[in-house]
């Protein structure tokens, strides 16, 4: 339970041979969504023995290759894997041309039901509202139109013990009045506060996905107080100008977010491939912002 | 020097987490091609350190996406690492399309001259003839339009023994002479032989690729003798039907194949993911013709 980011490729534009490029499994209570889908995510989770048929949307920050190259054969896995289950994919427009040409070219004829969701709007928007989670897209700034995905799981509804419900035989009309916070009148008379009958509060839980742009101070309201952040940090602060002028961000200017927004835990990734080792960009992070984690290829991090 | 193939996938439709699609790179000579390019080639040639810029030409069997996603991944990684040099892509009609829609959309301009050459014949066709390599692509018998290709190395001249020329000062017009057979006849009179001053005829090699296919024995005249047989392997004996309706062949199909054919080493390859071990399937092919191997990630073989 709770809410855990599996990292399948931290690398940028040039994978390289221990660096896949982004793809990245969030689990929201047992909930499965794909950020990104690099080339080789299929293989990185079938590595990794994690199941591509529980993943029920996929969210591609822009398309740029390796955000998406990979998501033709994932598709047709899942096909080949006899999916029935309905798959949405949350994408700025054109992806679905790409994938369509490929489908009819090959001769494929997928299965399940594939559908999209364009993502056209220059402000935040909540692309999912349902009963326990709240997905904001928000426009980022890159090259080509860009999006970063905010999760927020809505908060629970307290349950109530079970051992109350036993003892007194409580209805269940009663019982949805007790998770509302009113007290329990037994048949007889006795009062039961509703506050002794509920378990204690989960906290509902954040996750922000901000991948690739430059560093947007605006966004942090959006994502203040967020448990976990994924920031993209392509490049260390002596490759600012060139951080600039591709429309990334440094190790230090994704802390800086990090830190404006306070967040509880920072994880940086989508490394150019010229870095072999990660120490200066972790060190440069940590001096904004101590509790930041670099991604690697395989590693679980939990809100 | 020689012909050697690098196994960078033997996996089939749906890849393992030890298994990639199909993809492998053939050395002439230090002249590189790459056979099929199925998704997360780039990473199988970067882990084991092939120099991608050094491929001159691609070959791509049939359009089904085991054997060519992973090309528009390739291209842009090599136009990122600043190719200029041309590359020709060999490959049925409709590929063109799918890279054209993907440079286009993710704004990707190519810098080098990417070059394609559609094979559309119904009978073996030369398609590469220069001064050292003839390359035949065969039609198969799959779901979709597929070719098989034959690598023929011309026959070298021999070269002359460098003691002969130093020795006599042979001039240049008389030593290309001597190549072609003629003897030599010193200022002062003597005759020296032609096959005295020659250095040893090497033989030039062959290879062919055949995949994916059900077995065809009329390809056997055509690559009667080679050296290196690649044929498609995907199915244990038990399981001949599947392969019938699939299109595809058994091990001891292609063993079958590679003794009628008279070659001297057989590879097999394209398993099904259905496969943990390839021992029964080596036994099977090996029952057949004995001296056959299995195609294994990052091995090389040699003709």
């Amino acid at each position: 339970m709770g809410v855990t980011l599996t990292v399948l490729g931290c690398g940028s534009a040039i994978p390289t041979s221990k660096r896949n490029p982004s793809a990245h499994l969030l689990n929201v209570n047992e909930r499965f969504f794909l950020l990104d889908c690099g080339e080789g995510t299929q293989m990185q989770l079938r590595r990794n023995k994690l199941k591509m048929q529980r993943i029920e949307s996929i969210f591609i920050s822009h398309l740029h290759g390796d955000h998406f190259f990979g998501l033709i054969g994932l598709l047709t896995t899942m096909n080949l894997l006899g999916r029935t289950k309905e798959l949405l994919i949350y994408t700025p427009a054109g992806l679905k041309e790409i994938i369509d040409i490929q489908l009819k070219l090959t001769g494929t004829v997928i299965n399940y039901k594939l559908q999209y969701c364009f993502l056209q709007n220059n402000s935040p928007e909540e692309i999912v509202n349902d009963e326990k989670l709240i997905v904001t897209a928000i426009p980022l700034k890159h090259r080509i139109p860009c999006y970063g995905f905010f999760f927020s799981e809505k908060e629970k509804q307290q349950n109530i013990k079970k051992e109350y419900v036993e003892k007194y035989k409580i209805p269940y009309e009663e019982i949805l009045k007790i998770k509302l916070g009113q007290d329990y009148a037994t048949p007889d008379g006795k009062i039961i506060s509703s506050s002794q009958m509920l378990l204690p509060v989960t906290h509902a839980k954040s996750f922000a996905y901000i991948t690739d742009t430059l560093p947007l101070p605006e966004i942090t309201e959006i994502i203040s107080n967020t448990d976990l952040l994924y920031h993209e940090a392509t490049f260390s602060e002596n490759l600012k100008e060139r951080a600039i002028k591709t429309f990334h961000s440094t190790a230090i200017q994704a802390a800086e977010i990090a830190k404006a927004a306070n967040v509880k835990k920072l994880i940086i990734g989508h490394f150019s491939a010229r870095y072999k080792l990660l120490d200066e960009i972790l060190i440069e992070a940590k001096s904004v912002f101590e509790n930041t984690v670099v991604a690697a290829e395989g590693e679980t991090f939990t809100a």
